[in-house]
């Protein structure tokens, strides 16, 4: 059994993590620490968890964690960095769910998240844990940085492409849409329901969300140009999934046969990616609750044009139910071991 | 391995089923059969589905089915009846979703579904599948009929209130509130979006709706005197859940105490059934995707009326979850194996 | 022109006023003010206002309001008291869409708001604005309380059936369902999208509401006895709109059609209740954004029971158009002026 | 006061030109013809609607329509064709909903619709009813295309960057997203609730939705080049509005300040056309049930990509109130009679 600890456990992911591990023959969830809620039991704030909904929440206590085999952080921004370098020392693994351990460089770290990196040198320890990608990399790390959601729909479609050295033109422009989940449990006007049922639209047009510092620099590592896009993230009135809608522009025609197969070489056995034949364009539902990504695709414009289709859960394959196959991988474990693979039927 | 089929498998309670039985450790699905979409694949259908998605489905080979361990019989009222008299012979098992075996008395069945019993010697071997309840007789069964969905969440608070020999006035009135789901998969005006998003409304008011039956019927077994109930089912715009308010007037006073009392002495070890504290009420969320069913209750007007709120998600507990309970129970298996506990999070 | 003022007016209840006073031919509204957000454009925070979207918020000038015509206050409970006072030198007329003054028994009050009444004397002259059923006391006020959108929707199929003196058992059963807007537009975990989408749940279940104050002290009105109700209000997935469903025990048989005849007699002129066919229940989205009242009904059980299900737009005839109805009466407008008929279609 | 009739009245743009006619001080409907339910009251298919709720549904009496100052046609596509044959000899006016005469290329008609145009004398008449573009046009035509939801919400941006020549380059991506409603009232698995709701979902990718032509050829119209486009429209889960996220690359920069200045010029004087701010951009909720078109852009990559974002109601702007702003022009009525300019504020 691998020992658990989730620090900031009350949000959306950690709560997931929970539903999640619950089903996971291997997992024992020792730790579950909230800044607000301690003493409380995890099940009064989500009854609909069962396993552990008796676990104690705890206050953080800062600098003595026990060692446990794995930690999941679902701090907010900036405070991973810190609980990494505490927990360093137990030789404790960790997860992190926040941007802390994404970036490589650190002046776009600062850039986007508008803080400096305070643990550099444990950076330069940090994997990015999209497994599809990285999974060697993955294997011997002690810390791994989770991706972010709509770079995991973004990614996992574009990086193939760039390997293959296709004539990209700049720059791609994904337009997103993610249910209310996304952006957390914490109370908002924008997060009402009256304000966010029957609407619907875009924020951070553009290039200024955070996101777009990630996706860039990941794609740019499988690029010999330096890479941009062009993100509009966009709310949807439901509560779980992402789905991408990726304008790929050509300098010259590439076909849909040769991107899938490109597509298909790298994800014909990953259990995780479904390639949907060309044409084929995969819907929100049928992702829900599962660690799937679901892509389709097609050319368009006499082959100048290619548009993907990519659709995940941004609370499962998105945030934690990854954080789950990075530990499975991490644990040398069946990488699909106690992660959904069913998604919604109705 | 348990080898199943499924009969009449395209519509919720069948591709619930498939998904529900992907996660079983025990269960292989061999076949599938479904009259209007014959050699389709199911997962073209539910591109949710993973593990079953490649499974092709049949045109029903009518008197021919294979010998199986047990078929899921998730055919309209009225087919299943003919449908287990061809299968007895095989002596495969049979758990039927469907009305045809729920009532003793098939005078009441002919009333409420207006049309005649055509297996009346079948019925006499046929066991109401409600395991909390009818644990002891299904585990002999060969032919167990899956109770209706609205009817799981209101006989479960209720029968032990009868068996306690409470004084209790009739009659009890019984709001229930059901998701889009429990309607079906067949295209109509009434199901379509734009008809129910944004909208409520009762139908089917008083005594008229087809469970009342089934409920009456399933009271009057725990009752010295004859039960009548008032049932209004309403439509939620939402995919899965009940909630049932039901209104329960006392002759004289009894106790929130002694109700909850009887009913912890009934559920206490039951895996899927959880009673809250009095004056806790549950909600939809947190029994969605669950095999749960949550109640809570308290008291009123100097303890002359309960007040209990229970509430199930239809497509499992209220069919597909339970069926499988039931097949658990006919395998000599651990009730619980393979049925979710854990609930929505989100 | 009326000149009017909106004290408060920042929430969807001003924010309602003034979407339907921009089509009311005799409106004039020249003053909104707001704690929260003085200096603002009302458009700023609701874009889709149009023609007073320019209206900038002002700081509420306590105690020195000008002469207006006539003020709607949207404040909080407790909050209108003390400005009807300041208002009572100006001459002008004063709606409220508080509670502060929807009882005559200031004990009751102090009983259901936890607060003592700070206006004794003021309570006196004001008026229940309920105005298909006191019209004509509302003709000659001054000081109209607006009714409570559950109490609406419970008041106007109940009241009729008291002044008829039928044979009327105790406790009515009220089991009310409403849409969010209904809770405001307080940002609190429980508005949260995630948590009320796909969701439903009771609350304040049995007799706790404040809202049971106002009904019961209404209906008695009407009552040679003490009538006592059960209210449980249920939180719907959707914007707008309450669907009660109202349960009603008799002595001694009363059939559909009398109770159909004497609702007939009380309603049959009224613009804005719409009484359907015996048998035929209304759903909630057709009165969405009219102001409406639609009420259907059935007996059961030998005439024993009493069904009725009626339904409102609670931002409409719940709160905003009703107080518009009352300025109507108030300044010898037609009462219908100005006012919606047509509800949603989609 | 204006005489008119509705041909095929009963789908979602006829029941919402009767919603919006009750309001309109010089609309008389006096016929509305269905062929699926005549003999009905138009009130019974949709209870919303209340002053022409008595109003008989009228089987098509083909080739004998009465003379009336203006129908409406609600016809499927290839269908009003023949009607407006029938109706041109008795010097009625009309407005026709579908697209049989929204081409000026009957060749393009042909390709985009599958069928051959049966009137071409007719079409040569028609005149395109996009009021902010072909206002004259308009005003002295008796038969009226009025355009597509999407074309709407598309041609009014883009079309005043052609005419002003801007330097864009091909293809403009237009990614759009409507509500269930502009699919029509007919049933099918597809507009089921269960289907759509918490699901999302592209359709037609690319170049092959019937708008694409309507789309192209109207921006032809006012470019020296010719124009493609890329289309993708999704399905979001709600009744009401298109939101469309438009990109457009420029072969030199040009700013955000220049485009918005462009659009100004075009709209500031129009009462439905409302542009933001630079940098702001409509959500979906406040043009819900206006016959408003909200608009926000912003320029990135240098000035060398615009992201349009534009929002209508399809079922207003983009269906029916476009069409009664048509009639009031073609009537020299005031263009905002009786037309609604406030939206959703929840």
């Amino acid at each position: 059994m691998i020992s658990i600890g989730i620090i900031g456990g009350t949000g959306y992911t950690g709560s997931e993590l929970l539903r999640l591990l619950a089903n996971h023959p291997e997992a024992d969830v020792q730790l579950i620490t909230s800044q607000q809620n301690p003493g409380q039991k995890i099940g009064d704030l989500y009854p609909g968890l069962n396993r552990y909904r008796h676990l104690e929440l705890k206050a953080p206590p800062e600098g003595q964690l026990p060692k446990l085999d794995v930690f999941f952080s679902c701090l907010p921004p900036g405070k991973a960095m810190s609980l990494a370098k505490g927990l360093k020392s137990t030789s404790s693994k960790i997860i992190d769910l926040s941007a802390d351990f994404r970036f490589k460089s650190l002046e776009a770290f600062q850039q986007w998240y508008e803080t400096p990196h305070t643990a550099p040198e444990l950076n330069l320890e940090a994997v990015f844990g999209l497994p599809e990608i990285f999974r060697e990399e993955i294997k011997d790390a002690w810390l791994v940085a989770n991706p972010g959601c709509y770079p995991t729909s973004i990614l996992l479609p574009l990086i193939p492409l760039f390997k293959a050295k296709l004539p990209i033109a700049a720059p791609i422009i994904c337009d997103s849409k993610s249910g209310v989940s996304g952006a957390g449990r914490n109370p908002g006007l924008k997060g009402q329901f009256v304000e966010v049922n029957e609407n619907f639209s875009a924020y951070k047009v553009g290039h200024v969300h955070r996101h777009v510092g990630e996706i860039e620099e990941k794609l740019n590592l499988f690029s010999s140009q330096t890479v941009h896009i062009t993100f509009t993230p966009h709310l949807l009135p439901l509560n779980r999934g992402i789905l991408s809608t990726i304008y790929v522009n050509f300098t010259k025609p590439v076909s849909a046969a040769e991107i899938h197969q490109i597509l298909s070489a790298q994800y014909a056995d990953e259990p995780f990616v479904r390639l949907l034949k060309i044409g084929e364009f995969p819907q929100l539902a049928p992702v829900r609750n599962s660690n799937r990504c679901d892509i389709g695709l097609n050319c368009f414009h006499d082959n100048q044009q290619l548009i993907i289709v990519s659709c995940i859960d941004n609370l499962v394959k998105g945030a934690s139910g990854q954080a789950i196959q990075n530990m499975n991988i991490l644990f040398n474990l069946p990488e699909t071991l106690g992660l959904p693979l069913e998604g919604g039927i109705s």
